[in-house]
């Protein structure tokens, strides 16, 4: 079987590197010439002999342990040697009749592979076995634990790159062992040290063994060093690693840190003298197109005629490398986690809701109902959150489960357990990781964070709505649950925390997705919550964010017409508007800017009762775009019928004013939307003065109403004076008293 | 002393547990009454009695070696200590004269805090001694590290609290030793593990000491543990824990893990029984205002009569303990680095300067004139990058300096050496928070970064424009040189890359900010980026972001024109346009949209030679902000000169189109921009198709053109289906050859 392995890792060298160069000859039937050289050879070398090792020998743990394993790659740009062994243990035949195993599917693979139309550069979704797609690096092992949680069978072996290891997020990651127990999956990190990133040697490869070993087990491992730079059989000690990994019960997990010589395989040099095997000079396209006779000759070193026969159909011996076909690593059922997904067993919200003659926290209402959600779905269903899971209010949910934490601590403690479906680490990276492979392989979650706090993972989900978004297009992917957030301690309510804790930027952030993956919510009070989040959780392949209230406020709707609100996504909220054709709309989306524009609508009612004045509530964001650039954008009927069609909207919003103001572009007549939001202004201070320093206070909403209504030119200058004035003196008495006045904190709506 | 260092702390620790209940009564001269307590006590007690220790420890570290020394206080939240530190040292009546060091002062210091009009919460640039806000958890060690680069004589001592220490950033961040050298000053990390973030334990909390002591030796350092839990005399270990690490001049770097108890000298319970000291309970407002007994015994536990006199002057042993005032923590001249900042000597672009008659690559260029900015600016200068300075063309900077790394690796490296003005590691987080750290102390950088991967860092330059707006409201912080972004390996070029490398979210993320502290800049060729670069490196207080290409591109401008061109922000090109009255504005922003429509153009004179066409180029996105809106927003004469008052623009933009639609918000007459750009769709294909696939070539923008030119309606239909067309020949030669054709590579502008 050695002999087996070297020749099965021969014959992927040689397609990974073919893959790079050659659109024709592909098996170098006859001498090399230009013409089958691609005409712009694409691809990362550096990498591939180390994955390619690496999942050689899992082929061979797998087919003698029969253990389920889920391969994360984490140098995604590595594709070359993933696609060879997907294309060699038959996986790709399987799932492209084209990529068949002999001559035409050898040929068509290489070809295809960084050709327009074909397969990318890197790892993606339109790969089989594929949930991470590792051109942003840094996510690979959160993503692994993710894919672990809750599934006891499985092993997730990662391949960690070395470059990858030096980013926050893998650093932060290497603690997850902390939070497993043995009802979750095994994870085996295979940090890959090749030593060299593009340009430079790495920083663990500058740390010495001694240093490698105290690291990781400082991080709770067991490290299996594993070098096989001055080896002739590599295979023989990564499999005892392996071995040894999978025998070990006890004791902090294994994890191996793989040595190995970057771009093993390569000339020691180019022809001009750059040195190429083991040096970063590996990295990408290693030899030059027009250095043709050096690459000739190193492609021939693979000898791909002992490997392949004339028809292009691998050698019996490769073929029997892999393990039997359903325990193939390309074909493991968690890498399509949306055939597995089932629904989940959501309670109805009815007996959840809030009566609407009380004020109610709308988060605190949403926790009886998601733990009962917990109650139903104990092995589905994650929270995931850093460390606020009390302060946002939800609570609720220890009731019923304990934050999962592996560790025993001397100290006092409350809802810690070893197992537990809230995930609570102060890493916004690690609850992003986790949950993105926890869903990706078929179960359901939540993401409760603070509002301001969200944009740490912004680049995560930017890389994960690619991900959806590609995945929506490969025929045999199957939906898998949204990734829903729960923005709490929103900025307007963090007047406490101050100036850092205040940024609604993730809403625009979100903005530049794609239509189809994209869903921003404002519900205005617990009902619309709790139906809002009935509808995230039940809907697939979406990212939704709901941005919600922590603090108790009214409750508007019941919950009929909370449902009916948001099937409309934007309704006019009769019951606090004047009949008729109206001066003037007050818009709002938001549970602050939602109080404010009642309360306006109330200083308006006294003030200027002739004033005909329409509440209009947007609960979905998205229900502003027109139709054609969102699939939820309200008909041109439907805006009109909310919006009017000439009548000025003074719009209350939780955000940046531009999020109004992009989602609406395309309406018509969009000039006559004054939009009041967030303006970055901050710091500790009241709720209302917040409020006031980005000119959102009831007094702001009003004057702007009176000033901008239709017909109150001239009157409206005086009165938007008044609410001027009362709103100054308000501000300075709580600026005497340190606290809002009564007027503000006491302020109730009269129907 | 010991006394003295004990009595020093329990007076501080007063200090901060009245700040955070007390308005009134601040000394307990009466009875605790319910109008003393501060309407909404707020406030993180849990950290104050660790950071004071530290202080406290620091101060006398300080005066016994006159080791000049800034601290940064990773724990932001634990503001009241630092504030009770800066009033006991006396640097607060330095700053603020109300705040002098008697009674008025201190009630005024007390009254203050968390205050509409007041301190925040939270650490902030309005505080003495603070070049880091600690809101945002993760990035104080990064910052440290920035501080200390090329200020030898300088000590950085960083409090990382041991939720902090959970975040990627901070795990990323353990490993900068290897990137210091000797002409660097020291950091010294405090990892204060009290035990509990929020609501729960740490996970550094959960390790052993032998985990602990392998983590940080891993990490390279020498970790010293100190546990002061139980011991009545905490000052003495710390103290001797810092004469250590000081007195230590080989080996690993020093750094300490100080175990402490959480909320150190609260009650053990409250009156309801929870238990507080040493809990996480200890975590923010211990004692509800309403357990007035409790709160009323607790405070006076420190005996405040015994540490101020009746006038609320401290005890003269108190003042005794802080070193003399030129050394004292929060007068150190770092933390206030505006007043050290001094221009770089900028070398003239001129002699760099690209001639007219090549192609050039932009960054190329650039990176000539870099290296001689590197060459003026021996010990002022650096450059973080994640890993790319090569393939961004940046190479000629190793021309004259090295990659700075401390570690001999055995392997083959280049450009590497213990000292270098470049810092390449694969984390843009390590990047920013160097970088952050070394400009707020005075000195300049820049930060190279793909397009794509530079939104990692969003939310720190979420929190790093906050700073900037807030420090500039702070009389006493003198301007620091600005934050500069590259943005190279632009979306556009990443076509080999995949869909992962292509994202321009964060221009849309940087319009967020406010206007006086952003700048976005595309400048179309290279000697306009020269110019722009010169502009960015000296300024002040701004975050500048320019988007350049690193391909081989046309070079449009003399440099004479692209010095005019950057003063205006926007521009007529005139030698590309008709003159008079244009039937079309072409307008375009970034390398590539510039080329494409340069080359539409070309099309239009070709195809319809009496279209009168104008092309506008724009260098300065914010120039086309209304002047309200943004300083550097075109006036409205100069903005109609452009673009006329009603003819139709077609605009070729580089990033989503949202943000032209957002920048032209509040012009005039908006709907008549068409705009062109990234509408995320991407993968793996030529540089052509990607263009098409978001509807950018030449033929889209031409096509546009004609269809919406004035007077064109009829005729300009068939031959916008001329150019389909013939974009679609060209699109499938491209998927035929894996190339695009010649006439789209070898495309040349006619004079």
């Amino acid at each position: 079987m050695r002999d087996a392995l070297r020749r099965y890792r021969r014959a992927c060298d040689y397609l990974a590197a073919a893959m790079i160069y050659l659109k024709d000859n592909v098996l170098l039937a006859e001498p090399l010439r230009p013409e089958h050289l691609k005409p712009r050879p694409l691809g990362h070398w550096g990498t591939c002999p180390g994955l390619t090792l690496v999942y050689t020998a899992l082929n061979r743990f797998v087919a003698e342990t029969r253990q389920r394993t889920l391969l994360v790659t984490g140098p995604g740009h590595g594709a070359p040697a993933i696609h060879a062994n997907l294309w060699l243990e038959g996986t790709h035949a399987e799932y492209d009749p084209q990529l068949s195993l002999d001559g035409s599917g050898l040929a068509e693979l290489v070809r295809r592979f960084s050709w327009p139309g074909g397969f990318p550069s890197h790892l993606s979704p339109e790969v089989p076995g594929v949930i991470h797609e590792g051109g942003e690096l840094g996510y690979a092992l959160a993503t692994a634990f993710g894919a672990a949680f809750d599934d006891p069978d499985l092993l997730v072996a990662c391949v960690i790159g070395d470059g990858e290891a030096e980013t926050g997020p893998t650093a932060a990651a290497w603690h997850s062992p902390k939070f497993t127990n043995p009802g979750d999956g095994r994870v085996l990190p295979i940090l890959h040290l090749n030593g060299y990133k593009i340009a430079s040697p790495t920083v663990y490869e500058a740390m010495s063994d001694d240093e490698l070993t105290a690291y990781f087990t400082g991080c709770g491992w067991t490290p299996l060093l594993v070098d096989v730079r001055d080896t002739g059989d590599p295979d023989t000690p990564l499999a005892e690693a392996l071995a040894r990994a999978h025998r070990q019960d006890t004791g902090p997990p294994p994890m191996i840190v793989l040595r190995n010589t970057k771009g093993l395989g390569l000339p020691s040099t180019s022809p001009d003298g750059t040195p190429l095997e083991g040096t970063f000079h590996a990295h990408q396209v290693p030899l030059d197109p027009d250095q043709l006779e050096s690459l000739e000759q190193w492609l021939r070193s693979y000898r791909p005629e002992e490997l392949f026969d004339a028809d292009g159909v691998p050698a019996p011996d490769l073929l029997a490398v892999p393990p039997e076909p359903a325990l193939r690593l390309g074909r493991v059922p968690q890498a399509n986690g949306g055939r597995l997904r089932q629904d989940l067993p959501l309670p109805d919200v009815g007996k959840f809701a809030a009566d609407r003659s009380r004020q109610e926290s709308p988060t605190e209402v949403l926790g009886g109902w998601l733990a009962e959600v917990v109650r139903r779905a104990p092995d589905t269903f994650r929270v995931v959150c850093p460390d606020e899971l009390q302060s946002n209010k939800l609570g609720a949910l220890l009731d019923v489960t304990d934050r999962q934490f592996d560790r025993a601590v001397p100290g006092h403690t409350e809802h810690l357990g070893r197992r537990g479906r809230v995930l609570e680490v102060l890493s916004e990276h690690l609850c992003q990781g986790w949950l993105q492979g926890y869903l990706l392989t078929g179960r359901h979650g939540l993401f409760p964070c603070y509002e301001a706090f969200v944009s740490i993972v912004d680049s995560m989900v930017n890389q994960y709505a690619k991900f959806l978004k590609m995945s929506g297009e490969v025929g045999w992917r199957a939906p898998v649950a949204s990734l829903n957030y729960l923005l709490t301690s929103d900025g307007w309510r963090q007047e406490h925390n101050g100036y850092s804790h205040q940024g609604p930027g993730f809403i625009n952030q979100m903005l530049t997705k794609k239509a189809h993956t994209t869903r921003i919510f404002f519900p205005p009070d617990a009902n619309t919550l709790l139906e809002t989040m009935h509808r995230c959780l039940s809907s697939t392949d979406l990212i939704n964010v709901v941005v919600a209230g922590k603090q108790s406020s009214p409750v508007w709707l019941s919950p009929e017409e909370a449902r009916a609100h948001c099937r409309a996504g934007t309704s006019v909220w009769h019951w606090a508007s004047q009949e008729g054709s109206p001066d003037v709309v007050l818009a709002c989306a938001g549970t602050t800017p939602t109080v404010e524009t009642l309360a306006a609508v109330q200083l308006l009612a006294d003030a200027a009762p002739e004033l005909r004045v329409r509440v209009v509530n947007v609960v979905d964001l998205l229900s502003l775009c027109p139709p054609d650039r969102h699939p939820n954008g309200l008909s041109d009927e439907a805006f009109v019928e909310c919006f009017g069609e000439d009548v000025p909207v003074i719009f209350a919003f939780h955000g940046y004013p531009s999020a109004v103001h992009e989602v609406l572009h395309g309406r018509p007549a969009t000039q006559r939307f004054h939009v009041h939001g967030y303006l970055e202004e901050g710091t500790t201070t009241t709720p209302f003065d917040l409020l006031a320093s980005n000119r959102m206070t009831r007094h702001d909403l009003a004057a702007d109403a009176v000033r901008r209504a239709r017909g109150w030119s001239s009157l409206g200058g005086d009165l938007a004076r008044d609410f001027q004035r009362h709103r100054d003196e308000l501000l300075a008495a709580a600026y005497r008293d340190g606290e809002d006045p009564a007027e503000i904190t006491g302020w109730r709506w009269q129907r």
